[in-house]
Parts: structure tokens; C-alpha cells; sequence
């Protein structure tokens, strides 16, 4: 059997203040982050841990925010590195449906896409404050239909499949609950044969600062849940013996290796 | 019977960065607004609604805040101006709890102080990420006793009075609760003989602007609530065709009337 490879897949960076990455924190001025996906190479399937932004999309609906996104950092040219191509996905998981972490999902034509059902609702339904952070609608189809069934035909990855719940996803692939950013974050685990589990944390923790220091993130849906999501990333990284991989940690992601390399 | 009068006391300003005031949107960069307290001389009694920031606190405590506060600017130098003493006031309302809210209250040695019961709880027992907004421990007394009757001796407004929901304080003067920033807020509407309604929303709303597009303070300790509590005060203020007073605007600071003038 096929050992499984873990991929980074560098999809550019972005900036925000200080204040919008660490809640009450800061400091303010410009931080740049980057944004990356997670491509898990299975026995069982190719999964896409988060897709990154389109910056196609931020360029016309946010022109605010400053990216820094060359071709190469989109879905296909991440794959490319590595001789795949969007088609050979089989599942997209998303740890949440934020703009920078979706806006890749339309170029996996062939994936099922597994999403916890509560962010999902989050999504159509976003409160105002929301909003902006949902607004890549390309999971949504042309046709704007309200629910999923509906919506099977048009969008871009076309199977839908909502879980609640730590889901095992594979063997060795496990997402967990992680709320409070949003309501339906999940966290990933991969462990692999000859290395410590991997531990993605998706926007649960965006920097090793905000783990060491219990800083969440300055947008969440619930306090809380966010603290509490913090603390449940320790005790799962020290019961696993896992290495955290923070969402947007530009230090610790100048460490890590990119595609092509692969963590086994 | 004597008329309602209400005196709006200055307890001088603080500055805080712009993504501190309006979670998410700022703009980033110093803002400096006012703190004051809201006097009610009533027949009923002598009730003051919030009491600013203990200067010397911040000096000790929380140096890297910039305050700017004369002796004129406390609850002594304010209650001066209109021929009062400390000792001639009978309750101590707050919205909440937070340092740049309650700094004046040891002042008031012979005042009975009315609480909501979960802003006395998440006081006595903060949330890590709200320790340093409930740090002025000058209600605790010197004795750090635990609970409210261990505590009723030592400290230095002598009586509390735990309550909950809506409350009507005396004539024309109502606590509405405004929870979200903190658990236990209030906000505070006074009926006069001869103007409109004056509803003092405390830190359910800083500035004109946070209700006008919407922007609930950075501090908060639930996000769905503190919009709720921002949409509950546009309705009081339709329903009961009042004016807002909001917590923290400079520029309305700015055209309102502080003591010795009155309003009634």
C-alpha cells in the first residue's frame, strides 16, 4: 500500500492590521500572512485541505486588501508541480468558508465536497457581520439556489456531503471540531508512517504567537468557542504528539516545505 | 416635587487605537474619546451612572494606556462643581464593570451600588481574556473576600444590590439590559419634565457611527449579543423617541452640555 504523502500547496499571501490577526492584541500596521492548502495523497483518495482565495475575486470584490498571488499560486499551478492536475482531486475539505480558504474549490470539477453542516448554513445565511468574510458565493452556482440538493447541478465541485461531529475522513485523517472563528471550523489531523501526525489548524490558530499567547482571531462568530477551540488544539497536539501548522504564520511557514516536497 | 435634573460629569479621555473602538473596520491609529458619568438628581435620590477611570490605576497599572485626567476630572472635582459632595450620593449605577467604568466608585463611601448579578459574577471571576478589562479590584475591598455578604463590610460603596433584567430604579429612570460587551450591561434611559428622553447606552454603543453602520465595540464578550443589545437601543430610542448618549464619541462629547450645566 501507498504511503501517504502530505503536500504544501503555497497559495500566495495576503495583508491585514495586526488588530484584524490577533483580537485585542495587535500590534496594528501591516501584517502579511500567508495562505496555503493541504494536499493529502491517500490509499483512499486525494484530498484538498482549503483551496486559498482567487485572486481574481479579491481583486474586483475587495480591492482593499492587498495580495500577493502569482499563477503558479492558485490550485492548478500548486498541482502542476507535482504532475496532477484539479480533476485528480476527490475530496475538498474546507476548514471553514472564508474567502481565503475557498477560493479555490471551483477548479476541482471532480471533488465531493465534505463540509460540516453548521458551516454551510453560516454561509447561505450569513449574519451582516459575516458577510464580507463569505462572500466568495462560487461555491453557490450560477442559479443561486437555496439548498443543497438544488444546488447539486451547478456547482463547481458537485457532490456535497455535510458532517457534524470529529469525522474520520480516511485512515489516518481526521477532522475535528474547532469552532469559534466560525461556527463549523474544523481542524485537520494526517498522521504518517514515519513522522509525528501533522496537525493542521486551520483558522483556529492562526499564528504560534496565538497559541502561546491565547490570542484568537479578531473575526469569530463566538468568543468562547474560540478560546476554547485554542485549548482543545493543545491537548489534541500533546495526546497526539502532533507538530501544529499554524493557518497564517508567515514564520513558521518561511520553515516548512512547499510542494513539490512532501512530508511522509 | 423637584424637578429631574441630569448632569453629565467629564472623567477626562483615554486613547485607544481605532480597531479597538470598532471591531474589524477600524480605521487603525490613536483615538482618543471621553470617559464621563451621567448624575441624576432625583427626588427619589442621587443615583450616578458610571464613574470614569481611577487615574492613578492607570499610572500603575496600565501604563502603556495614554489617559488624560485633571483633578477637576473625577468624581470629587465633577460633584464640586455643583455645590456636591461624594457622600451625597446614594446609589452607583454602572453599565459594567470595566476599569475605565468604575474607577470612581470608592469615592462614594455612603452610596448603595446596584449590579447586575452576571456583571458581578464575570467581575469576580473573569475570563483570562477579560482580566485586564475587570483589573480595578477597588470593589473587591481589602480583604478579597469571594462572595457579596463576606465583602459588604470592607468594601468602599458599602451596599450592593444584585438584580437582573430591566429594572425601573425610581421614577423615570430604567436599567435596560444591553448584554454582549460584558454579561451583565446595562444601559440607562432618564425621563425628564421638559426635553426628550436621554437613554445613556454605556459601551452597548460607543459612538454614533458603531450604530449607525452597525460596529459593536472590540471588547465584547458575545458577538451575537452585542448586536442584538446595539439593535435593542435603536428600537428603545424610536419606541420611546429618546436621544443617544453614546459611551465613547468625541465628536458628540463635543456638543453636549457637562456639568454644572443640567439637563431636565
Amino acid at each position: 500500500m501507498t504511503k501517504t504523502k502530505v503536500y504544501l500547496l503555497d497559495f500566495g499571501s495576503l495583508v491585514m492590521d495586526g488588530y484584524m490577526m490577533f483580537w485585542g492584541r495587535g500590534p496594528g500596521g501591516p501584517f502579511r500572512f500567508p495562505t496555503y492548502g493541504v494536499l493529502i495523497d491517500h490509499a483512499e483518495g486525494r484530498f484538498l485541505f482549503d483551496t486559498g482565495y482567487d485572486g481574481g475575486f479579491f481583486a474586483k470584490n475587495l480591492p482593499f486588501v492587498t495580495i500577493d498571488q502569482s499563477a503558479r499560486q492558485t490550485v492548478p499551478g500548486q498541482l502542476d508541480l507535482i504532475g496532477l492536475r484539479p480533476r485528480d482531486i476527490t475530496h475538498v475539505l474546507n476548514s471553514h468558508y472564508h474567502v481565503d480558504h475557498v477560493g479555490g474549490n471551483h477548479h476541482c470539477t471532480h471533488a465531493t465536497t465534505i463540509c460540516h453542516k453548521c458551516e454551510l448554513e453560516a454561509y447561505d445565511d450569513p449574519e451582516p457581520w459575516e458577510a464580507m468574510g463569505y462572500s466568495d458565493r462560487s461555491l453557490s452556482g450560477a442559479s443561486g439556489a437555496d439548498d443543497v440538493s438544488d444546488r447539486a447541478d451547478d456547482i463547481y465541485t458537485p457532490r456535497f456531503e455535510l458532517i457534524s461531529g470529529d469525522a474520520r475522513i480516511a485512515k489516518g485523517v481526521t477532522l475535528f471540531e474547532t469552532p469559534g472563528h466560525t461556527p463549523g471550523h474544523y481542524s485537520l489531523m494526517v498522521e504518517l508512517a514515519d513522522r509525528r501526525p501533522m496537525l493542521f489548524t486551520g483558522d483556529a490558530c492562526y499564528t504560534q504567537r496565538s497559541l502561546e499567547e491565547n490570542i484568537i482571531a479578531n473575526s469569530h462568530s463566538d468568543v468562547k468557542q474560540s478560546f476554547a477551540s485554542l485549548e482543545r488544539l493543545r491537548q489534541l497536539a500533546e495526546q497526539h504528539d502532533a507538530e501544529l501548522f499554524y493557518s497564517h504564520d508567515p514564520a513558521r511557514w518561511a520553515e516548512w516545505k512547499p510542494a513539490p516536497y512532501h512530508y511522509s
